[in-house]
C-alpha cells in the first residue's frame, strides 16, 4: 500500500508496524473536528488565493459527503490509512479527484492533529460542565428539602456537631462548582488555534491565521508554531480537571456507600440503581456508587500516563505524543457516564431522615454548644470550658445517655461555673440553628448558600449555552 | 503531658502515637501564616465583642513576641505540642496567661489549618510565578540575540526544517507563560477565606467572616463551612501546576542534555553549572539539567500522593488530610530551586551557533521548500509535489550531499514539472525567513513573538508585585 | 573549595549548584553501608596486591574511626562534600594521610552508590519483613480468640453471610503473608554485588568481585558493569512492595475507622491510640487508622516518582538517578512506623462482639443457607432456589424481621418445594459452621488457617534471623 | 429483562445502570477461562455428588458447544447479561435446559471472577515471559557480532570510556532477564486457586478444593475465602511487572531514537520500521522507538489506576474491583505488541560501527586509563593521578585533539611522575580490553556474559514450554 509519505522509502512497512503505528482505530473519534478543520483550512486557502473558488467548493462538498458517510456508518476505516487525517484526505481525493491533493498545502499533520484534538477537548470541556451543572442542580433540589433535617455532622467519621442534611449536600455542590470554574479556566487558557503552524516552523504561504481562528471559534491563533505542535497542556489540563471531578465524585460515592449500610441506613438507593447477588438472594448492593468510586482510579491513571509521556520530550512533535488521545477519550467517556448516573442515583434515592435524627442523638453532638455557653454566658476561657465540658460528657457516658438528655441539675453539679439555663443550648435543633454566621449550618444560612449556588448554576448554564 | 483536648480521655497517649500523629515537625513551616491568622481572628473577636480591646492587644503582642522568637530560632518545637497551632497557643498562654486560652474561641483547628495552608499556598503561588517570570526573561534575552541563528528544527529528533535558535527558545517561553496563567487561575479560584467555619458547621458567635477575609487579603469568605474544612483543591491545584512546570522544565532539560553531548555540541554549559567525575578526569557532566529532569518525577509523585489521599474521603475533616502538606512543601522547595538554577544555567551557557549552522546543512532541511515551490510556481498539487521532492532527496542522498548543495541542472532533470529558479528556495536562510506568517520562524515573526512575550512579562510582574 | 573531580575545571561551582547538586544531606543515611563497602573494597585491593597489608590496615582503622565519629554525632557533613562517598573519603585522607587517596582506586562513585543503596535496601527488606511478621502475629493472636465470634460478613459493605471475626482477621493476615513473600522474592532477585563495575565498564585492576560479593554477604557479583551502574530495579521493587504493604494497611485502616463509628461500634480503640478535638470535647478520633490510610498516598507517590525518573534514561549512569533515594528513605521510614503503630493499635483495641452479634441479626445473613437447603434437601436447581429465597426474604422484610426469625410455618407457605426442617439451617452459628471446606469460615477451618499462618510466621522469622 | 439475581427487587434496572454496570463488553475477554473454570467446577460437583454423572456430562458438552460458538464469532454478547459469567450460564441453560441452573451451586460470581482473572493473568505471565526471551535472544545475537565494535561508553550522555557495542547490548539483556525473573516470582506467588471460596465465606457443600486446584493447574487452593475474593495482588503484580518491562523498553527506545539522529548516526532503522512525514519529503522518523517510549506512560497509568482503586477498600468483594480488568487487558495487549515490534526493529536495524568508532575518538575516553597507569606503574595515589590526568586532558583540549592522539613526549612534560610507555594504554582497543574482570567490557568478558545469558534463555524457555 503506497503511503502518502513514502516518496523516499525503498522498503514496504512491516505489517506489525502498520498495526502498531496506526492511530486510525481510535483517532477516528476526531472525525468531526478533522473535517471542520479541513473545511476551514480550504476556505482560508481560498481567501489567500492558494485555491480557486471552485476548488474550495469542490473540497467543501467532498468533505460534507465524507461526513455524511461516516455519520451513516458507511465509511471504511483501514489501518493502512494510519490516521483520521490520511483517511479523510484519501477519501477526498477518491471523491473529487486531483483537487483533493491540494488540500494539504500549507499545513502538516502536526498542526492538523493539534487542531483536531484541541477542538475536541474544548467541545467536551463545555459538555462536562453542563453535566456538572445538572448534578449540582439535583443536589440543590434535594438540599432545599432538607435544610431542617438534622443529621450527625462528622469529622473523622465520628459524630461531631448537628448539621442539616441540606447543609451537607451544599458541601458536595461546592466541590462541583470549583470543578466547573476550573474547566472554565482551562477553556479560556487553551482556546487558541494552532492551525497554520505547519510541521513546526510555520508555512511560506501566508496563511491567514486570524481568519482561521475566527471561523473555528477560537479566541486567537497560538503564538509560536514550534510550541503549537509540541504543546499538550490542554489535554493534561483536561485530565487533571477530570481527575478532580472523579475525586469529588468518589467522596460523594463513599458517603452513599456508607449511608446505604445496615449500620448507617441514612439513605435507600432506588432498586433501579442497585443490583443483587448471584448467590445471596437477600442482597441489595450499591454498585453505582462503588463503581463511581472505583472509576476515579482509571482517570487518575490517565493523568499519570500522559504526564509520564510528556516528561523529557524534546521539541517539537514526537510520536510519543500519539499516546495522548486514548486516555483522554476514555476519561471523558467515563466521567460523562459517571456524572449522569450519579445524578440519577441521587434523584431517585430515599432519604431516611428518621434514622439520621436517631443517630444524631448519639455522640453528644451539642458538647461544643456547652463549651460555647460557658464562654459566652459564664465568662470561662475557651480552653477551660473545653475541659469542663469534657467532664460533663464523661458523666453522660457513664450514665449511658446522650449529653442532651442529661438533667440540668446533674450538669450544674459538675462545675460551679456552669450557670442555669444551660439545658436550652443542648437541644440539637437549637445547636444547629445557633451556627448562623456566613457558611454555617443554620437553616437560614443553608438556604442562603443554596440560593447563591442556584444563581451560579443558572448564570453558568446561560454562558455555556452560548458556546455549544 | 496534658493534651489541650484530653478532657474525656482516661489514658495517656502512647509515645509512638505522639511521634506518628504529630505534624509539628513539618507544619511549623506554617508558623507565619498561623500567627497571621490568629492575629486576624483576635481582631475579629474584638470587633464582635467576644474579646475586650485590652485582651486583643495582649494577644497581638504575645503573638508578635512568639513570631520574633521563632524568627530568631529561639522557639522550642516539641512533639507533645502535636502541631503548630497547639504550639503557638500553648506558648501564648505561657506568655500572657489566661487570656491566651480565649483565643481559640469561635474557631477550630479544622478551619485554622485550612486557613494557614491556604495562605501558604497562595503566597507561594505568587512566588513561583515571579520565578517563572525570571526564567522567561532570561530565555527571551537569549532569544533576542538569536533570531538569525539557524539550527536544524526537529521533529522526531530528526532534522526537519531550518529554524532560528531564538524561535526554538520562544517555544520554551510559551510553556512557562501558560504555567503562569494556570497559577493565576488557581490563585483566583482559591482565594477565599475558610476561617470562621469552625470544626465543620460554623460557629454560634457571629464571627464576622467578611471582615476576616478582608484583613487577611482574601477575595471573600468561603461559601459553606463543611466544604471549607474538607476542601484541599487549592493544594492539589498547586501540585498539578507545579507538575506542569516540572514537565516543561524536563523538556528544556532534555534538550540541554542532548545539546551538550559531543554529538550535538550546540551549547556548552558553564563550568560553574557542571560537575566532574570522581574517576574519569576528562568528564564534564550536565548534572543540572539531568537533575532538573529527574526532579519532575518527585513532583509528579507528590501530586499522585495527594490525589490518592483524597480519594473516597467522607466529609468533613479526616486525619488523612494531614498528609497534604509535606508533598506541597517539598514540591514548592524543589520547584523553586529548579527554576532558579535553570535560569542561571541558561544565563551562563555558551551557544555554539557554528555547530548549529553546520548541522543544519544535514538532512535536506529545505525539502519542504522545494515541495512548496512546486505547488506555488509550477502548479503541482501538494501530494504530487511531495512525491517529486522525495525523488530529488533520494538523488541528493545517493550523491552524499545536502539537498541545498545540488546543482539546479541536476534537480531539473528529476521531473519535467520543476521550473528554473528552484535553487533559490533551497537556501537555508531563505527557507527560514519564508515562514513568515504569525507564529512562524522568520526573524521578523520571531521578534514579534519575543516582543509580545516581553509585554506579558512586564504586565504580569507589575500585577504580582501588588500582591506580594 | 577544591573538588576531588575538579582537575579540568577552570571555574568554581556556583553556590546554587552546590546546594542543588549535593546529596550529602540525605545520602548520609547511607553512611553505614558506605563504610562497609569501603572496608570490603580495601580488603579486596589488599588481596589483589593493589594495596599493601599495612595500607589496608590503616584504611580499615581510619574508617572505623569515622564510623565512631558519625555514630557519636561528631562528624561534620558539609554541602561542599557533595555526597557521603566524598565526605568519608575526604575525612579518611584527613585522618590517615595520603594512603586515603588510594582507596578510590579501581572503583567509581557510580558502583559505590549502587552498592551502598543496594545494601541499604536489602537490609531494610529484612527489617520490613520482620515488622510484617510482628503484625501478622498480633492479628493471629486476636483471631485465635474470635473463631466463634459471629459478625456480619460483608460484600459491597452490605451484610452477606455470617462469618467469625477471627476468619475476617485471617484475611488480613493473608495480605501481609503475600507482602512478606514478595519482599523475599525481591531480596533474592536483587542480592547481587555491583561493586567492581567501575564507572560503567569494569576496571583494569583485576578486582576480585567474587571475593567482594562474598564478604559483603551477596549471593554473587552482578553480571554486567554497565547494567550495574544503571539499574535501580531493586529500589523500584522496594517501592512497589511498600506500596502493596500500604495498600493492604489502608484496607485494614478503613475497616478500623468504620468499625469505630457510632453506627458500627464493632471495636473501641484504646485511648492511648486515639486523639481528641481542640473544639469538640466529646470527640474521640481514630487518628491512627486514618493516618495509616492517608500514608498510602505518599508511598504510592514515591513509586510513581521513581518510575517517572527512570523512564527513557539512556545508559549508563545519569544524575537523574540521584532522585532515587529520598523517596525510598521516606517510604521505608513511614512504612516502618505504620506497621509498628498498626500492631500496637490492634493489640490494644477492644472487640465488641456483642454489637457484632447484634448486627449479624440484620440483613438476612442466612439467606444463602436457605437457598443451599433447597438445593440439597429439596432437589431444586440453584437458580430456582435463589428465586424462592428472594421471596422468603421479601416476606421477612415486609414483616420487619430477620430471615432467621421467621416461623418455619410462614416459610413453608412461600413455596411448596420448601421442606420441613428448613428452620435449622437459618441459625447464624449453624450457617457459619456449615461453611466447612478448606478456606471456609467454620471455626474448625478458621483454626486450621490460623495454624498454617502461625507455622509460616515462625519459619519465616527463623529464616530472617539468619540474615540480620 | 429478568435478572438472575432479581428475586427481591421490585423495580427494573435503569437503562443507564445496565450500560454503566455491565462488564460484559470487556470481560468477555475471559471467556476461555470462564468456561475452563465452569468445566472444572462441574466435574468437582460430580465428584462430591452434588451433580449426577449425566448432569456433569450434559454441562461439559453444553460448555464445549458455547466455546465453539464464541470461537466462531456466533455468540451474542448482550449488556443485559451483565458479565461473562451470566452470559455463559444463561446460554448454557438455553442449550441444555434446567440442568444448567445447577451449575452455579456452591460457587459465587465472586470466586468465579477471581478464578477467571487469575487464570488469565497467569497464562499471560508465561506469554510475556516468552516474548521477553525472544527479545533477549535477538539482543544477544546482535551482541555476539559486536564484542569488538568500539563505541563511546557514556555516563551523563557524555563520553566516558570505550566499550564494545556488544557490551552495551548485554546491559539491555540484563534488564529483561530481571523482568523474566520478576514475572516468574509473581507466577509462583500467585499460583493458588480461589474457586470454592463462594461469595466470601466458603460453601456448605464440601467442595473438593484440592481436586479443583489440581485439575486447573494450580499449585494449591488459596488459604482463606474472604481473602480470595478480595485479593487483587496478582493483577497489581502483573501491572507492576509490565511497568518495569516498559520502563526498560523506554530506555532502549530512548537510545534507539538518539542513535538514529543525524548527530549520533550510530544505527539506521530499517525502512520497514520507520515512517515518513506528510509534509517533509526527506524525513525518516523512528516512530517505533518513540511509540515504545510513549507507551510506558500508559502502562504506568494502569498501575496507578489499580493501586488507587484498591486503596482503602473494606473486605470482602466491592464493585470497585470491577475496574481491575481493562487496565490489565490493555497493558498486556500493548506490552505484547511492544515486545514483538521492538524485537523486529532490532533484528532489522543496521549498526554503523564506523560512526561509533569515529565518535569514540572524541572525549578523551582513555583518560581513566592514564590515571590507572599512574597508579599502577608510577606509584601515584589515585586521587593525585586523577588530578594529573585532568591536566593532560586540558592539554589535549587546548590542542584540539583527543587524548589518545597526543605524543608521548608531550604527555611526559605535564608531570614528572608520568613514566614512559604511557602512550600504549591510551589506545582505545587496549583500554576496552583492559577492563577484563567479571562484568567488564573486554571482548572476553563480554562473550562470557553473552554465554551466561544464553544459558539463562534456553533454560527458562524450556521451563515455560512445560507450562504453556
Amino acid at each position: 500500500m503506497a503511503k502518502l509519505w513514502g516518496g523516499r522509502f525503498s522498503q514496504e512497512s512491516s505489517s506489525l508496524l502498520e498495526e502498531f503505528n496506526a492511530s486510525i482505530f481510535f483517532d477516528k473519534e476526531l472525525w468531526r473536528e478533522d473535517i471542520a478543520g479541513s473545511k476551514a483550512h480550504a476556505q482560508m486557502l481560498g481567501k489567500i488565493g492558494v485555491l480557486q473558488p471552485n476548488e474550495v467548493e469542490l473540497i467543501l462538498d467532498g468533505l460534507t459527503k465524507i461526513a455524511q458517510d461516516i455519520e451513516k456508518g458507511e465509511f471504511q476505516f483501514k489501518a493502512s490509512d494510519e490516521d483520521i487525517h490520511m483517511a479523510i484526505e484519501s477519501a477526498l481525493t477518491e471523491h473529487i479527484g486531483d483537487v483533493g491533493k491540494k488540500l494539504h498545502t500549507a499545513r502538516s499533520r502536526n498542526d492538523q492533529v493539534a487542531l483536531d484534538f484541541r477542538l475536541y477537548v474544548l467541545k467536551h470541556n463545555c459538555f462536562i460542565r453542563s453535566l456538572l451543572l445538572d448534578i449540582m442542580e439535583s443536589i440543590l433540589d434535594i438540599a432545599k428539602k432538607h435544610t431542617q433535617s438534622i443529621m450527625p455532622g462528622m469529622t473523622h467519621l465520628q459524630h461531631a456537631q448537628p448539621v442539616s442534611f441540606g447543609f451537607h449536600l451544599v458541601a458536595w455542590a461546592c466541590n462541583f462548582k470549583r470543578d466547573i470554574e476550573r474547566l472554565e479556566d482551562d477553556y479560556k487558557r487553551n482556546n487558541f488555534c494552532p492551525l497554520g503552524s505547519g510541521a513546526l516552523a510555520g508555512t511560506p504561504y501566508g496563511n491567514d491565521r486570524v481568519y482561521l481562528a475566527d471561523i473555528l471559534g477560537f479566541n486567537a491563533p497560538t503564538l509560536n508554531a514550534m510550541d503549537s505542535v509540541s504543546d499538550r497542556d490542554f489535554a493534561l489540563d483536561m485530565l487533571y480537571s477530570l481527575s478532580m471531578v472523579m475525586m469529588h465524585l468518589s467522596r460523594v460515592a463513599e458517603e452513599l456507600v456508607l449511608w446505604s449500610t445496615q449500620e448507617f441506613a441514612f439513605i435507600t438507593l432506588s432498586d433501579a440503581y442497585a443490583t443483587g447477588s448471584s448467590i445471596m438472594p437477600q442482597k441489595k448492593n450499591p454498585d453505582v456508587p462503588e463503581l463511581l468510586r472505583g472509576k476515579s482510579g482509571r482517570v487518575y491513571g490517565a493523568l499519570v500516563g500522559l504526564l509520564s509521556v510528556m516528561k523529557g520530550l524534546p521539541l517539537a512533535y514526537n510520536k510519543d505524543t500519539q499516546e495522548d488521545k486514548e486516555g483522554v477519550f476514555d476519561a471523558l467517556k467515563n466521567v460523562s457516564i459517571c456524572l449522569k448516573i450519579a445524578k440519577e442515583c441521587l434523584d431517585t434515592m430515599s432519604v431516611r431522615t428518621d434514622n439520621m435524627a436517631k443517630m444524631a442523638k448519639k455522640g453528644h453532638l451539642s458538647a461544643t454548644d456547652l463549651a460555647d455557653f460557658l464562654v459566652r454566658e459564664c465568662n470561662v476561657a475557651f480552653r477551660d470550658a473545653h475541659h469542663i465540658t469534657g467532664r460533663v460528657v464523661a458523666l453522660a457516658e457513664s450514665k449511658g445517655v446522650d449529653l442532651s438528655d442529661l438533667d440540668e441539675s446533674e450538669i450544674l453539679k459538675v462545675d460551679s461555673r456552669i450557670k442555669a439555663g444551660v439545658k436550652s443550648v443542648l437541644d440539637l435543633e437549637s445547636s444547629m440553628n445557633a451556627r448562623d454566621t456566613l457558611g454555617g449550618t443554620s437553616s437560614i444560612q443553608t438556604n442562603t448558600q443554596i440560593n447563591e449556588l442556584g444563581v451560579f448554576v443558572s448564570e453558568h448554564r446561560a454562558q455555556i449555552q452560548k458556546r455549544i
